[in-house]
């Protein structure tokens, strides 16, 4: 019996670590050296190369090592009855909401203005709404949706919040559902998307969507680089429908060198680190799942395949 | 009996409007358009010419437009006996406890190191401490010293105060008086400046303040520009002391296209816009002041000129 770890972009030498102190006596292999593959009961999986997973005789559970699951989902070998595990939290919602108060101060308070102003030592107070006629829209309500949600309305944003399904927050409008989305993105100045990717998400954010949102508003994606459509998001800044955006996620990641986001003027890249994994919780709650699923227990954080998260 | 506009930089024209408006049949007069000078009854004034308070002989009382009374106090002709009023809040507190905020929150997620890597296409995530781990101090803990004290700690920083006299703030960690500002300071990852100008204050920030900061701390000055010896933080700067400053107030405003923060790039400036003073909040509580003094009553926001705010 062994554990595998499956990840071309991430480093195992922690997680080697992190499993040889708590699980001592499980073998620790990294894909491609998987050794015998009969052996293999665990993979610990981020962005695994298609097929591998499939080649597990007598894998036990696939160990994601983020929130987010849509590189191990989107294997069309994967077995169907896998148990597929996410991490839960693990220091990822804090970030999360802190990231996303960032982005929505920086664009209220005009500071992609004023660094522009900076470079031409140009001296001009902008023109400047208060928080409370400055809405924000959140889109994906769940573990992280909600405190990104009551984060901004802690202080000072009326917010509103989408989720596919009809949820619940306290203080906080919500719609639900794709014919509540144009309704929901009308209200909203600007617009943080935390989704989840699946095949309903992808593309969400595209020129419909930008035509519903108010003229000079912004986009703050933290979700998926899946749901933006880039092309759209591009013609709507330059249209001036949408005054900016701040990104963090990318369809192609590290985004390439001739992608025109990293050019365009009112667009601020971040290279996918509104929530680093941090990595004593996840190891923590790896190796916790792993000892679950060796006594029979249930394991935390299992994905709902149908859903997609 | 007249009121008479004082200020080279402000707007006469709303102020106009609402004196009309509230206070009908007292005449408005703009400096130095002041009529018979023996006639003007209050002041409004905003860096008022040096002198020209002085030549006004039955003049009650100077209303300051705004927080910060340094530009009317330092002027040396100014009747020793004249009440001072200054606006109090009028809607100056939240926002500068945003720009604060924002602040703070740029450079723990280490904003302008992505911006200047944008610059060049480079994806590069970077070290990244949280909130827990990166104590801001504020130097200042008035009303709006706490305000912002308390905004940054809700948000997950911990928090420390100074103040020239000991103050009390509930959960924050206070140090009072220059004997004790190298060990406020020694604790301090981003030290928040919001105090106010006066003999004691000015040049606060030097040299020996930036030593006493950890290597590679920052500076956030919504306060006074005259609080910065500005060639001390450029070395700073340089030397790596200090990682960065986000700088609102300077010591000559606008700030001349020469000056090297304009082009320095761990700068970052803005043009005087922490706390836009709030037109409608600021012009009802000048006439409010007006009315309890042709009443008799005590206005708010009398400045003691001992302590200078």
């Amino acid at each position: 019996m062994s554990i595998l770890f499956c990840s071309d972009s991430e480093d195992p030498a922690p997680w080697r670590d992190a499993i040889a102190q708590a699980l001592p006596g499980m073998p620790f292999r990294v894909w491609p050296d998987a050794g015998a593959l009969e052996d293999v009961r665990y993979a610990l999986a981020w962005r695994p190369q298609p097929g591998a997973l499939a080649r597990l005789p007598n894998l036990r559970a696939v160990l994601v090592l983020g929130a987010g699951v849509d590189s191990v989902l989107s294997d069309p070998a994967l077995p169907l009855d896998l148990p597929v595990l996410r991490l839960v939290d693990a220091g990822l919602v804090e970030p999360m909401a802190a990231y996303a108060l960032l982005a929505v101060l920086y664009f209220q308070r005009r500071a992609g203005a004023y660094l522009r102003q900076q470079a031409h030592a140009v001296w001009q107070p902008r023109e400047q709404l208060p928080p409370a006629r400055w809405p924000v829209g959140v889109m994906g309500l769940g573990t992280i949706g909600r405190v990104v949600a009551q984060r901004l309305a802690a202080n000072g944003f009326p917010v509103r919040g989408w989720s596919r399904t009809p949820k619940h927050l306290d203080g906080i409008e919500t719609f639900a559902g794709r014919e509540r989305l144009a309704a929901f993105l009308a209200q909203s100045r600007v617009v943080v998307s935390v989704l989840p990717l699946t095949a309903q998400t992808a593309g969400i954010l595209d020129a419909t969507a930008f035509a519903a949102m108010p003229e000079g508003s912004y986009l703050v994606n933290i979700g998926r680089g899946d749901h933006v459509v880039d092309g759209d998001l591009l013609a709507a800044l330059d249209s001036g429908r949408l005054a900016g955006a701040m990104l963090d996620v990318f369809r192609e990641e590290p985004l390439p060198a001739a992608h025109p986001f990293w050019r365009h003027p009112r667009v601020v890249v971040t290279p996918h680190v509104a929530a680093p994994t941090v990595a004593a919780d996840a190891q923590a709650q790896v190796v916790e799942n792993i000892r679950r699923l060796e006594r029979g227990e249930p394991p935390t954080g299992l994905v709902d395949r149908s859903r997609g998260y």
